[in-house]
């Protein structure tokens, strides 16, 4: 696939790059972005959902970023590691947080494996309603 | 695999159930542990890895559940969303929290397959280094 | 791992390199096929099993080769995304069916970790047989 | 995680009930809506992605819906499984595509792991762009 | 999907089912084939395919069938993990021998995290050719 | 993440990289232990973690190895499977065995997702205790 040059995007394109830049209070759009241009819809749909996803609420956009970066490590997508990893570095994630945010993600990589070979059936006390 | 009676037990497997009760505050030990005493070294060394990597740190407790119950989503295993569920509400996590952690969840599990899909290239700007 | 140099390639390997070029009208063996010839009868299994499989039935080739595309994405297989993206081109896949192939893919990814996560229960509507 | 009773949903969650059910000329919400319902904004994000996602376009709603089945088995997602079928033979899947999808699903899953293990690096003709 | 019963099978399902009874030497069939047998064509090449990479070679069928389960618990297939489980407690596996194979699954799961995680390069060592 | 230089290392690192060395018999200590010393309580842990579970036991030494492989390879984790190969091959590993390893592997994941696909049921002569 091909990254879309912003000065040479369709209007409905830069209306959502121009979005992007605005709501991030940067310069540049990413290649994530220039990529999915080449589907406009997708691009549109995909930033509206992002922008109203990580947006602050009952967790803050930091917590956010760490949740992406787990998932991103479990599903093994480089490029989603590396941007989230940026973004929460950008958001204020030290190296330490980095650290034991791995660590977390490797421990529960091994549990989940663990508990899936033993077959552990659910605690009663678990399926109790919130 | 077979569930583990604690009151049959052998002395190893028995201390690391006291420790699990005295270091979670908890007269019940769930499922997991009782499955992993069919094997006492994985037992022994599980808890340690556990203990030592959910302790409260540059991550608080909370953040370091959630970031276990986006994994396990991830994997979909039942067993440890159930029980990290559990330990996320425990911990103070409310239903709104829990909405927002899935709708995150969610979206990276959407963005990892469209920038695997799309083939996205790293920008240059996430590979310097911290 | 190595590529097998076909010129070099004991017979019953050069017996189905040639069943591939004449099956897909082309002169050239891909990678993955010269990778596997040094297990030969990996080689010769997984090449019976692709050309039954693949062949037209009750679904068309592109058809097939769009799923393939889906399940290479989903797992994140490098190779295979660019080499069934490139087959499904062949076939006449346009850029547009592709853009929505991979907002469908998304879109999956992400109802099926939302589905997980909320653990919600199968319908009974879902489960009567056809 | 419960599931929210239509009669007891707020008026913005009914609002997304009756677009389903409209959409879909149906009577019923299938639970994946009922349980997303606890969750108001997740739930009309995503029927709103699905609804444009899932549209007739370059690709034909039954396509979709293999697609979908797809990326569902590969995840292992039972929910999915059970919904998207139901979904594709609603949209005229035969038994016998169902039993040609699966075995494409399969052997994408078996080169999937082949190509990986054997690291087979990327043919140049599969770089060139489209 | 149903179970397709034996003494109403096709004259070739029963084919293979008979097969699979003397190469076990068993008088069931377990549900794994009952189902394929819906689709007789992958049920057959299912079962060819399987009869010859599970064949004595280089590896001897007890390894084979602990791989298979540490495949079948990196994947979370319930089904699989049962069913090889069994073949390979029939083939010999003892208690500890299990317990240490579901050790070595949950350390790689959670190794390979961290590789993907921390991004490690792979060593030059590591690259060259057998 | 950047590699840590072993000379430059804080004595607790040091330490590690010592017993790595001592224990494999080896000069070298590889990039995945140089990437985790940038976390030294991670190093430590699972260091120690995969010194205890890789040690000779109920299985051998090479059969854990193809054990690791298959996982990673089903993970895709590119580095994992360089290492565990080089060591498989360390211990013995022919290409004929490597082979057969990843026929099995492949044949693995193809037969998880047939069975998940067609939803088979746990035959009950499998859930009988060992």
């Amino acid at each position: 696939m091909q990254l879309i040059d912003p000065s040479d995007a369709a209007p409905e394109v830069r209306a959502v790059f121009d979005d992007i830049k605005q709501t991030r209070r940067t310069d540049r759009v990413n290649n994530f972005w220039l990529a999915l241009a080449s589907h406009p819809a997708t691009l549109e749909r995909t930033w509206e959902s992002v922008k109203q996803v990580m947006a602050p609420g009952a967790l803050d956009p930091l917590t956010k970023e760490l949740v992406y970066v787990a998932v991103s490590v479990t599903n093994g997508c480089e490029y989603c590691i590396a941007s989230h990893t940026a973004s929460a570095r950008a958001k204020g994630m030290t190296e330490e947080q980095l650290g034991e945010l791995l660590a977390v993600v490797g421990m529960a990589n091994e549990t989940n494996a663990l508990a899936t070979g033993f077959g552990v059936p659910v605690d009663d006390a678990f399926r109790r309603a919130p």
